[in-house]
């Protein structure tokens, strides 16, 4: 384990950017704390960040919608990662694959592939 | 365009995540500021903003290993965005092909495409 060429930022975080290790779709970025990061490792299973709700938390914990982890690469630098992932459902809380399913004019690219009525009460 | 739609953070930036829209592969995760956004879109080669530098930058302005750009989507609360790229030659400065070319346990995956001392005097 090489946690120590990581370089988190000042809010003690990294992004992390999740791509399905089967499509190659990258469906979120998030952030990590050096304990989300250990938890994925532990558990086998992307954990986050939360900046809003400033905790740790486990993709899909509410949702089912859990990420499987194949591999955890780190970049050159080591100022963020990236999770090889098995998505479970959809990325996004909105019901689509991928949190990216827009163009930045607003076209609709993405594949919504869950109501998110039926998922989050 | 959709750029209100964007949430820039208090360094009026927003993490970009890199993707060869051939191959899916993730190649890196930089920063971009709204000048170097604009910048992307009406030149259709990747820009970002340097917080070390403190600059707007063309990525392969130096090394001549552009990014032409395909398309620019944003994310569902548009706190980050997603260029999908054309890579010419190798986006890490280190030679590979991906500036996550390590797991986090340090072990090799990329492929290294060039010999950055050829690259970078």
């Amino acid at each position: 384990m090489s946690d120590g060429e990581l370089a988190f930022d000042e809010q003690d975080l990294l992004p992390a950017v999740a791509q399905d290790a089967d499509t190659g779709e990258v469906v979120m970025l998030a952030y990590v704390s050096e304990a989300a990061l250990e938890r994925s490792r532990e558990t086998g299973y992307a954990h986050y960040y939360s900046r809003s709700r400033d905790e740790l938390w486990k993709k899909g914990g509410t949702s089912g919608h859990t990420q499987e982890i194949e591999e955890i690469r780190m970049d050159c630098d080591g100022d963020a990662i990236l999770y090889l992932i098995d998505q479970e459902g959809g990325a996004c809380h909105t019901g689509y694959r991928s949190c990216f399913h827009r163009t930045v004019d607003g076209e609709v690219v993405g594949e919504q592939v869950f109501d998110p009525d039926d998922v989050y009460e």
